[in-house]
């Protein structure tokens, strides 16, 4: 029983590398790899070698017991699925090449799950007729297929990887808010247990409701989103989503002024001529909102986001004006457009652009500008957007301090779905008032192995791995720093914590110095390390605290002691 | 704590179904389906609901924990798989149209994993260099492909499924002789936890040696293997691999006599035109080996088995003959070739035909047999051969009692590989006088989903599932039978029981019949039933065994008492 949880290293599939993988990036890449967690199969396709899988095991461990406890229902759906229900969706085509696609020995199309919707849904309509059979949560954790691109940064975006993915089924629109809440609290505790820093962004702006679409970010410099962070207060947001507050000015500003202005191409070169700051002028970008010329007004030192400008405008085609667009409409004089003259074109608007507001903009002459613009009263703003680019130092919308950009993992995403899958199959299951109702959907999900890469960047530092001790792959490293005495006693420690129940990791490999050992040790990363080194023969060993870096000599006795302390007083 | 043991029935995804599916052949597919086990996704392919799913993790924990005690370690590698090692050790092409092949944006070749032995040999390669490195043993649970040309009985023959697969490494024979011995008696425990009745047969005959490779058959109705089963001792072998005993008898024979035979064109014909048994006449079969004509001799009444044959003679081709080969031969008149004019024909026998043995044969004449021919007086046999179809009542080799034929389940298959994939990648490690050695493996597997399947058919009875308890997706399943006072006393009695660490079912459904929920619980076949009914408001239950059938009265308590007790006291 005891030496079932002692893994000698001398055995142990994980060889350590001294130099780091050529294509490596990032640090969870690097230092997975160098310390025998994983190892490349192909692009972006990983093999989990006994310690990483531990890690694994335990991320998946706790991600299963908090969806246990909100009441979801474990399930294994295959990874193998047929064509039809997707073409029913539309994701077959829509996926593009992100999508792994094959073929049977008969000719017929499947491709590799890229994530369930579809398949949850026809389950539950085989499953459930009635309102009384509902709410219900399911959830499976599976290995899934993406065939990205660019795969990279070892486990972080791979094209085979771990997912929770679970789906909420409701007949009401509160059922699903109660589904998500259940969802969100649960991933709280999901990564506040791993040890995971975190922040809940909504995931995409006004449109769809502030609550319908959050993410869970791991702040880390390898990270691929960037998001909005508050150093005063609380809040954090996805770029896309950061909202102003539109504040009215009141004052008193001259009439119009039409200024000359040849050789000013640029916002730059306008402002430098002038005298002015860009931020002082409002640039005017036209755009075609579903064939209809559309300006929209930015100061004229931000950029406009037009990934932001499409979503707020979504289900209209939004596209960039060409050349042809300007024939025929002798009001549109380009590089010289100023909200003040344009009758026939819908005016949007960045709220900084607000009433009262004084603006250098163009005079709708060529080679003219014109001053003392203002809101209000010389031109209105049909539709406030929030479509410019966030930048660093912005205003928090919520105190007001300067915002950061920060990058992030994204680890978890809640999603608020409605009834786009159950009005493609046509799930409805029947009301209390004995008429059909349509299901509302929920599906939420969380990067399991990406979850293991994100700690990974999280905990690091110079010398290696740091796990949680959560996830870690073992509960103590004994390290034998020496033969015959060294190694008696390390094997004596190793079996005493085994005993006690701790998983211990046991470095009995022969033919190495210390040295290399406990810089193995470090690289490894589990919590605690038991050196038994050359005070052996006085029943001494070395404590050492991976995380703080503190080490003790101690009797073997009391160390054994403290380690098996409960947690919290070790 | 306590509630997260209890799964409502009003809840749970596992809709019961009265009738069976259309397309079941099998009673583990009938029921699998009909108790809400699993779905089907699409052909061969499944999704585990709840229920499915729990045995399915039991049935995985208790391989894992032989495996992790016979110090195996557990690894996940990809099922996504590139192209090039399945190249070199020839399987992309050998595997035909049961590999799933497909490509990724970039049109790369992968295939999906139908077996591992190609990647792991390559892992190993990559983690081991020194003879002090093994033997190691590695292992994964993990879902596996294979395009089954007919995928059916549900579960048990699936294109998609869970395998553990695990490989062992060492430098010399004895090694690998021992890490065989190791897997051996892991599965021979598993298979006893699991409470599957099983056996172990010699998976091929003699080539290979009779430890190379061993089948574990679970006996079924529904198995697709057929296997030969000792109703006397414990003698138990695959088909292909049963051997018998050459025993010559020394008798008086006549001379030969050449018989007029027309219009005897097949046995029977000639056994009835002569009054003798189809066992006194001699069958010549030709068949071409490397493409030399080559004569196999069997009893009139046996068939030959080519598969056999031609395992006994491989790596050499084995083909019938064709009317073309016999141009050219006046000494091979087809219809009635004796073994006694075949100077030229290499002849092989079947064990039956033993030296002193006198049959009735071909002439070498066209419309002639003869009788009387003996073999070691009128023909030798250059090779004796185990080859004909075994029939039951055929004496088994072991104690002479006539044997049984038998239907069963393969659900694990250990090999010893040998150095077959370590030649194809060149895996050598340094040995211990600093030369190179070839690393010799075994590879042995255990069908996770198909065991689920076994177990299914061997413990179901005509009214429903009946899992062994260490698999069973609870430990007991409470029935509400009826409303208000049965319910109430049915939800004290399943939180007692969660309280005490049980897993519970439990029947809360509203609007079902008492009669309905005892049928569901029965054919959903978790072990223990407690049914709160009629005297709930004594406190008085009902306790089943589903397993035996038995029911029986008693105040609450005792019954909880009773589930409480540590098993063999229940």
């Amino acid at each position: 029983m005891s030496t079932q949880h002692v893994q000698r290293m001398s055995r142990l599939m994980a060889k350590t590398l001294r130099e780091d993988p050529a294509d490596a990036e990032t640090l969870s890449h690097r230092l997975l790899v160098r310390a025998g967690y994983v190892r490349r199969s192909s692009a972006g396709v990983w093999t989990w070698l006994p310690l990483g899988k531990r890690v694994l095991d335990n991320v998946s461990r706790i991600v299963r017991e908090e969806m246990d406890a909100i009441g979801a229902q474990e399930v294994l759906l295959p990874a193998l699925l047929p064509k039809e229900p997707y073409e029913v969706s539309g994701r077959w085509s829509e996926y593009g090449d992100l999508l792994f696609r094959l073929k049977d020995r008969k000719g017929a199309d499947y491709l590799l799950g890229p994530t369930h919707e579809e398949i949850f849904t026809l389950v539950v309509k085989d499953q459930c007729t009635s309102y009384k059979d509902l709410p219900v949560m399911l959830y499976q954790i599976q290995t899934k297929y993406r065939d990205e691109a660019r795969p990279r940064s070892g486990v972080l975006r791979g094209r085979e990887f771990q997912m929770k993915d679970s789906y909420s089924f409701d007949v009401s629109d509160e059922g699903l808010a109660e589904s998500y809440r259940l969802h969100r609290e649960a991933y709280v505790r999901i990564f506040e247990r791993l040890g995971l820093d975190h922040r809940i962004v909504s995931a995409v702006s006004g449109a769809m409701g502030g609550s319908a679409s959050e993410e869970f970010l791991a702040p880390a410099a390898a990270g691929e989103d960037t998001f909005v962070d508050c150093p005063s207060c609380d809040y954090a947001a996805n770029t896309e989503a950061v909202t102003f507050a539109l504040t009215p000015v009141s004052a008193e500003h001259p009439a119009i002024e039409e200024v000359d202005t040849p050789d000013t191409p640029t916002i730059e070169t306008l402002a430098a001529h002038l005298g002015v700051p860009a931020s002082a002028t409002l640039k005017n970008l036209l755009v075609k909102v579903d064939g209809e010329i559309t300006a929209v007004g930015v100061p004229g030192d931000r950029e406009v986001d037009l990934g932001k400008l499409g979503e707020h405008l979504a289900p209209a085609v939004v596209e960039l004006v060409t050349a042809e667009d300007f024939a025929g409409r002798p009001d549109l004089v380009r590089g010289y457009v100023g909200p003040q003259g344009l009758d026939k074109v819908p005016y949007l608007a960045d709220p900084r652009v607000a009433p009262g507001t004084a603006w250098v903009t163009g005079a709708n002459k060529a080679d003219t500008h014109a001053r003392n613009v203002v809101c209000g009263r010389d031109f209105e703003v049909d539709r406030y957007l929030d479509v410019v680019v966030v930048e660093p130092g912005d205003p928090c919308p919520s105190c007001g301090a300067g915002l950061r950009l920060d990058r992030a993992i994204e680890i978890g995403h809640i999603f608020q779905l409605g009834r786009k899958y159950a009005d493609a199959f046509g799930l409805d299951v029947l009301g209390n008032e004995g008429k059909p109702v349509r299901v509302t959907m929920g599906s939420y999900g969380i990067g399991v192995s990406r979850a293991v890469a994100a700690l990974a960047e999280q905990t690091a530092d110079d010398r290696g791995l740091c796990w949680p001790a959560a996830v870690a792959p073992a509960d103590v490293h004994v390290v034998a720093a020496g033969k015959a005495v060294p190694l008696a006693l390390a094997e004596e420690a190793a079996a005493a914590l085994a005993a006690a129940g701790h998983r211990v990791l046991l470095d009995d490999r022969p033919g190495l110095s210390p040295g290399v050992k406990l810089t193995d040790a470090e690289l490894i990363g589990v919590p605690r390390i038991l050196v038994a080194g050359r005070r052996s023969g006085d029943r001494v060993v070395e404590l050492q605290d991976r995380a703080a870096g503190t080490r003790e000599e101690l009797p073997l006795d009391e160390a054994l002691a403290r380690l098996n302390a409960p947690a919290g007083q070790a």
